[in-house]
């Protein structure tokens, strides 16, 4: 059986806290295992790297203002989107979808406002979340005795289909692609091309034990110890598709 | 707290077995509540309704052979995929992205020859998957007494992310999307932009509860029950992005 409990007591983070530590502090009560996953949205992550903007700060370039003529967004979030990205692939219907420096593509290179406290400042992605994810579970490590999966998270647009899921940004301890090609079915036929985005579908199950309108970062998954790994493995790097192997760039 | 459990005991499916009668019978050990949630994976259901074809009956078009020979399938098997889309968007990489005629936008129309017993034949996507989720809940109400929600799932691969995840072709029971547009945060600011893919998230969870390996397109979700309705609701049509408000297609 899986399941996810999403974990109360994460105060509002701020640069430089201990994470590790805070998330530590709020599963007291459930003694971790080394086959559990933590799922952490990474809003609490940027906050504690600093990867925080106050557009107050931030001078909109032309192709800000430009752009930002087009979605109907503030030029100063446009310019810190534009600054987190390295190709934007559409401009339309009050969005960007953008290529970020990490690799990903999504709407506003995960540039996001809501839940940051102050009206103008803004939340960026992780610089590298897989390094982020590392260093959480070595953290979590020190401080706890056990070595569960860590799993970082953002919501994501789809292609061709309606609404966000979670997917993840960052992750280590967990593998994040199931592989199954050359292994055979019930029926001892060759599975052809049947590839798991494990990591991706951890983060939809965490997305869904919490509640969006109270604060519930942290989610805690037992039951999905087969994925877990000793090692740190490739991340959510391994989840993003080569230029040369997607469709639809 | 969310958890998903998959379920033993699911017989080869094949026409007109009486699918809920075997899921409410399977499911015997665990007293159904009206917030349950029933995820089933959508071979069994076409099996049960017949979307089954045998590629020895099947005489491939000249556009079949043609689009065959681009991405080394076998021409009848094609020929389905052709069947039962509307149009193909993309052709590469030994896969056909095709719009199906329920409006999805999937490898190879969703047509699947893993997991079927006697080399050739293929499973086809259920014709209407939203109808087949209110038949089967509606069944499963006679049978059982109570009225969980069903959602039936495929995989699906994704636009710039490695690996499939599963999504909800069809439910009933459940809302699809859960929309936050015009609902504030935990800061008390308006949320922008999310409307979260519930249905998907529980086909992602469920898909995680099961082995591969073994048979278990069955898995029973508990916790849901917020996003729980009386009515059958819109259905995974409303997980369908329209062409228009589609950036990718």
């Amino acid at each position: 059986m899986l399941n996810a409990t999403a974990i109360d007591g994460i105060p509002e983070v701020t640069p430089d806290d201990d994470l590790a530590a805070l998330i530590v502090s709020a599963l007291a009560g459930e003694p971790l295992g080394d086959g559990d996953v933590i799922v952490v949205a990474h809003k609490v992550v940027s906050k504690s790297e600093g990867r925080i903007r106050r557009l107050a700060d931030v001078e909109p370039s032309e192709r800000a203002r430009e752009l930002a003529g087009q979605v109907d967004k503030d030029p100063r979030h446009v310019q810190v989107i534009l600054d987190e990205s390295g190709e934007i692939l559409r401009a339309r219907h009050g969005i960007l979808i953008c290529l970020t420096h990490q690799g990903f593509v999504c709407a506003n290179a995960g540039v996001d406002a809501s839940n940051v406290p102050g009206e103008d400042t803004v939340v960026l992605l992780p610089t590298d979340p897989d390094l982020s994810a590392r260093r959480l579970r070595a953290r979590i490590g020190e401080l706890s005795g056990a070595h569960p999966a860590v799993v970082i998270t953002d919501s994501f647009g789809r292609a061709w289909r309606v609404g966000q899921c979670d997917v993840a940004i960052g992750c280590a301890g967990i593998e994040p692609v199931e592989d199954w090609r050359g292994r055979v079915d019930a029926n001892g036929r060759e599975l052809k091309a049947t590839v798991i985005a494990v990591a991706d579908q951890l983060a939809a199950t965490a997305d869904l034990a919490r509640a969006k309108d109270v604060s519930q970062p942290v989610v805690l998954i037992r039951g999905a110890a087969r994925h877990a790994t000793a090692e740190d493995g490739p991340g959510a790097r391994a989840l993003i598709r080569s230029k040369e192997q997607d469709l639809f760039r």
